[in-house]
């Protein structure tokens, strides 16, 4: 592929790099970052890691983590080219990296979204792929470098991740060929890289599932489902929004539910919702009733309303979608 | 394959198959039942299938399901040829089939668990593949029958089951290889099979979840989990000892916890006991002081004693096995 090739000349023809990725990272944002780290070592480049926040502790596992510095401590390094990965837009590396660190030559930006922004220099953008992962194991293979152990490991985790271990729409049959692969090469157990990185749960989670799941509601038909989440749950619990996600996937689960509504309280009193669907109904259509969007499985919206009426609102206008 | 050209020519040699798996019938056995008639009927042979218990509405969505017939059906044929899947022992195919239908010239038994017993006039029983659709998949590639559209989606079903959709260690390069092949060849949604599989929760099973995470206890070293399940939680939710699946998993995954322990009581007041671990400690040791076994990552065991005392006993046992 041309980019590629373009690519791997840019990277030849410079000495020093920076790599980041978005902020909240998740594992194709360090997969993709520390494997393209390792194969630019592999040329003998000087290479360094900056991210906003820091390494989650269940990604803590793969190689060179360690080597992931924060956005500080970039201030004096200036790289010939600024890799950014994952990241959909230039701001989502965080306000310090975007304003502070300047690349000499060439900013590059990789990436799968189909929300992705051209901000770079040089833009490898691929929507058609389930991952980051997946764009930077197609372009190691263009290359005469070889996938090692340590690439193969990170690439694994990041299309593991993105794909939800290999049950979303992206998976496609490119993917499982991947993952075959990197299988092949790697030293590691597959099912521990799933350990590590989907069964790394706070405690706190799961005492907020019980609560969420005590909020549980189904309409009489038991087609719609309701859960919720209040601040107040959240500091019962110790958790924070992030650990609401996957929540509203075990009421999606229940099988007589055609849509499944999760309403979160917003520290400002407002609501943040997560719409499901099993497939027989269009959630993005009624996201977009409340200027949200997303896919026909799994959408979302803000609304501007305290979480009990913003549950009102939802259900009443799911019914108009329900089929029988 | 030897054994595979020996089956073929069984196969090609006789004109009437019945075909059976295991009581309580999974992904995998029906999985690889349905595609084994498929290929059976390309051959223009006349294949019933008989089952002991029906297929689970999760499973309606594979081709020819309702060919399944119930096993009070077959009395009256005497198949050539009885084939038997993924059923580990003549009895696990339930007491009237296993009396009562009685092949006029072989039983095959072609099975993946390590646990297969040796009761056929042939035995294909291949303990270092994924599932029994695995063993399918690669007889049917030995022969001059393609594998087409319908046996792709029931040996794929097959496969993302029994390795709990690519993510337990039996989910290796070559099962990535050949989900791959049976999604190219499919024309059907891996997420959409998934959603079948793994997504059609009944209500109940969600009110015992909650319930059941309402008993978790912690250690106050946070390294044993456990949870427990009455007969009165699942009179009141109207569930069965099947839907606690999976549970033990949730506590599992909680990120301090080195052993989860989840207890069923019995109808007659004992217990059975689901242990996990995720890695540091070995549950099947664990599991063989109460005359349990397993694997090192997930065993069971019965104990002779009420819920509340078997827990005190294993929450005992685990403590001397805890790495610091």
């Amino acid at each position: 592929m041309d980019s590629f090739h373009a690519l791997l000349t840019l990277f030849q023809r410079h000495e020093r790099f920076a790599l980041s990725t978005h902020v909240n990272p998740d594992g194709d944002a360090i997969g993709s970052e520390l494997a393209l780290s390792i194969f630019l070592s592999k040329l003998g480049k000087t290479v360094r890691l900056f991210n906003t926040d820091p390494v989650p502790k269940k990604y803590q596992f793969l190689p060179y983590w360690e080597n992931i510095e924060n956005a500080q401590a970039s201030v004096n390094f200036r790289p010939d080219v600024f890799v950014i990965l994952d990241a959909s837009s230039r701001e989502r590396i965080g306000p310090f990296l975007n304003s502070r660190l300047v690349a000499k030559h060439a900013v590059v930006n990789i990436d799968h979204h189909i929300t992705a922004e051209t901000f770079g220099d040089y833009n490898i953008i691929l929507t058609s792929v389930s991952s980051t992962s997946e764009i930077i194991y197609n372009f190691i293979k263009t290359t005469h470098i070889a996938i090692d152990e340590e690439i193969a490991i990170c690439l694994y985790t990041g299309l593991m991740f993105d794909t939800g271990c290999f049950r979303y729409s992206n998976a496609t049959s490119e993917t499982h060929r991947i993952a075959a692969d990197l299988i092949e090469i790697g030293d590691f157990a597959p099912d521990e890289v799933y350990s590590n990185v989907f069964e790394h749960i706070p405690l706190g989670k799961i005492h907020l599932l019980n609560q969420t799941l005590r909020t549980l509601k189904l309409t009489t038909d038991g087609k719609i489902a309701t859960i919720f989440i209040t601040q107040s749950m959240l500091d019962k619990t110790k958790t924070t929004l992030d650990d609401v996600e996957g929540f509203v996937n075990q009421i999606q689960a229940i099988e007589s539910v055609q849509v499944a509504i999760c309403v979160c309280e917003l520290p400002d009193g407002n609501s943040k919702v997560s719409l499901r669907s099993q497939g027989q109904v269009d959630v993005a259509a009624l996201a977009s009733e409340f200027n949200g969007g997303g896919h026909e499985r799994a959408s979302g919206c803000r609304i501007n309303r305290p979480y009990n009426d913003s549950i009102r609102m939802l259900v009443e206008s799911a019914k108009h979608y329900i089929k029988d």
